[in-house]
């Protein structure tokens, strides 16, 4: 039972984490946002004040932080009381943060896998670089740390876990199907940090197969895939957080992630990647600057919280997960569909963010509520995930399955 | 008559320019370069030594210099005791060196029209924002003036002086046609510098059509032309400085300029300018670095001089001229072939720094002869073309004509 929330970060994903908080600040108590820049904290204030977001008078608070600075986050931690830290900044600041939530015994939470900003796609799994080493210290201390509770990783991890629980008795193989068939009207965007988002997709493609870890390019390996009302979608065999976390539950089965991307957002990532665009090592001009080339690349392209009032359409996020029911083969698709539109009229997101943002909200419920309040880190697949998906379908994420039977039915 | 060449600029071009000058040092003197950087210009001379290219023995020696510093030219012209400027630097330093001449008496010449590093595409005609207010100056001061006597502009107005001196009784349209056939074996790379060539290509596409200027942009107009040697090959309306000097003389002609360019570069293209990365503008990055983005594309381009060795293939460079002949419809096409690998094993450049840096060595063989030294500002087509294209032809540009028979042979 824990309760006071401070969230780290102030982008696309924060605003919606800050509107969902304020919708269940009954339970969730006195809110804080942090950031390196104060005033996109005020703003986001500002935009859930103005929707009538809180959904009980209380404390909303903006605070400079940074979060680099272990020591800083920990006297903000102490200073606002917050027992619930939502880490929704950039992946750099994952271990700081965490590290100020081992020292003052706050829960912690995060959507993304830490990352080094000197290095892209370091040696799988992923999360054994960083959070995982600091899973003792957590246990010790009694900290709780959900990893990666975002919507992918996060929701798709539980859908694993609940194919594991109700569905199937046998796991051969999960794979991870993330289609955004939204449209927002910009001759390119990313629908988050452009420079996490391209960071993704240059390095090693790592899947888990055949019980080992299994190396290709990105855009090496496509498939067609027929969804949901999305309908048929291309998408292609990506590097991603959860991968990295389910092979180690489900060792046995395949586990993939997979993207969909239109021929012109591989055009755009093929051209600037393969001129050295989508570097993170600097370069120097004629005139003798140092530049990074990814950071010019973010700066021209649109902020993604500018996509919102525009984006229409849908995302479909789920997982195919094949295995056995009692003997015999068996499927289930299971999955969400979120609307841009909706998304936005409800907390002034889009719905990338939308599906991301709201998930560790409902995550930070359940550890008010010490249903999740495990003290100690874990991923999503280790947490019983029905009070989760039953709570995200109460919060605007509602989850559907294509059950063995081939019914399509909510879950 | 004069003697002894500074040559101002250390790239492509000035290789070629500083081979071909070493090749008739016995006519042209002394021969100096400078450059902003000496290093760059002392690996020139070391290639001119290298390659035995100094006719007789002489001097060749390197100096630094900013070209910018009109003072610092002119002390530079004076203590080597150059009679005869080549520059060949950026088109950012054209008026500061064409005051240092004006201001020693020595002979200019450039390659194209002056440029403000701050301004894209000016009004039309481009000559008139620039160097054509100081031709008044150029007569009082007795100083011979060349602009722009590369290849294109420079032969290619030539060309049409040479149809409208022996081919045609009246002009009515001049399509200089520029065709670069030729492979690098790169994923992509500008020819030339990429600065200088990107800001070409995204401004307004200016063209003298029924004796006015029109407008139209980048790669809205396509046309396909079946020339000599490399066949059929698709190029775009560009604009590009001869058009705005030969629309004076020709002020009756449609005068266009069509650059050849293949379905990579139009995408490269395409890619870079609508997410903003061609431009001259300064953004901001998130860490606060403010950064002009086309600096860093040309930071992460291959150095167009790199490109030299494994250059294959040829280029077709010409005019199509029409008028009459003897009250009847008639047609010429005047042009020149040059090959990359030659010109790589005569000067250690490809073929584009070739043909731009031949014809100023030639243009300062015939002010050195004095048949080009004619004390005042001009254009190449104010000047007789006989004598240049013919000197052209020894020093390895030749050209040939279709003339209005339909025969193909050299001019």
């Amino acid at each position: 039972m824990k309760k006071n929330v401070l969230i780290i970060g102030a982008g696309g994903v924060a605003q919606v984490v800050a509107h969902k908080c304020a919708q269940h600040n009954d339970i969730l108590g006195d809110l804080h946002i942090a950031s390196r820049t104060r005033a996109k904290c005020d703003a986001i204030i500002a935009s859930v004040h103005e929707k009538g977001a809180m959904k009980v008078q209380g404390t909303f608070e903006a605070h400079a932080v940074d979060a680099m600075d272990t020591a800083a986050v920990a006297d903000l931690i102490r200073k606002t009381g917050a027992q619930i830290v939502i880490n929704v900044g950039s992946s750099f600041v994952n271990m700081t943060v965490l590290a100020a939530c081992i020292e003052t015994g706050a829960a912690y939470m995060d959507t993304a896998i830490h990352e080094d900003p000197e290095k892209i796609c370091e040696a799988p799994p992923w999360y054994g670089n960083y959070e995982w080493k600091r899973r003792a210290a957590c246990k010790a201390a009694g900290v709780t740390a959900i990893l990666g509770v975002g919507f992918d990783p996060g929701v798709v991890n539980a859908y694993a876990r609940l194919a594991e629980d109700e569905f199937l008795d046998t796991i051969e193989s999960i794979d991870i199907v993330d289609i955004n068939a939204g449209s927002h009207g910009r001759w390119f965007a990313t629908n988050f940090d452009p420079e996490i988002n391209f960071r993704e997709f240059t390095g090693t493609v790592y899947s888990w197969q055949q019980g080992a870890w299994q190396s290709n390019t990105m855009f090496e390996v496509g498939k067609e895939w027929d969804l949901p009302v999305v309908g048929k979608q291309k998408a292609y065999m990506t590097g991603h957080d959860e991968v990295h976390s389910l092979s180690a539950r489900y060792s046995q089965a395949d586990v993939r992630f997979w993207m969909g991307f239109g021929d012109h957002y591989i055009n755009v990532f093929t051209v600037l990647k393969n001129l050295g665009l989508l570097s993170e090592q600097p370069v120097k001009t004629a005139e003798g600057q140092e530049v990074i080339p990814l950071k010019v690349v973010k700066a021209v392209l649109p902020d993604p919280a500018s996509l919102a009032p525009d984006y229409e359409g849908k995302t479909c996020i789920g997982d195919v997960i094949k295995g056995t029911k009692n003997g015999k083969p068996a499927e289930v698709f299971i999955y969400n569909v979120a609307d841009h539109k909706e998304a936005y009229e409800e907390v002034g997101s889009q719905g990338i963010s939308y599906t991301a943002g709201v998930p560790p909200v409902a995550a930070a419920l359940l550890i008010a509520k010490g249903v999740w309040d495990v003290g100690t880190m874990v991923n999503v697949e280790e947490l019983p995930p029905r009070p989760f998906l039953e709570l995200l379908g109460e919060m605007g994420l509602p989850s559907r399955v294509i059950d063995p039977t081939g019914a399509d039915r909510a879950i």
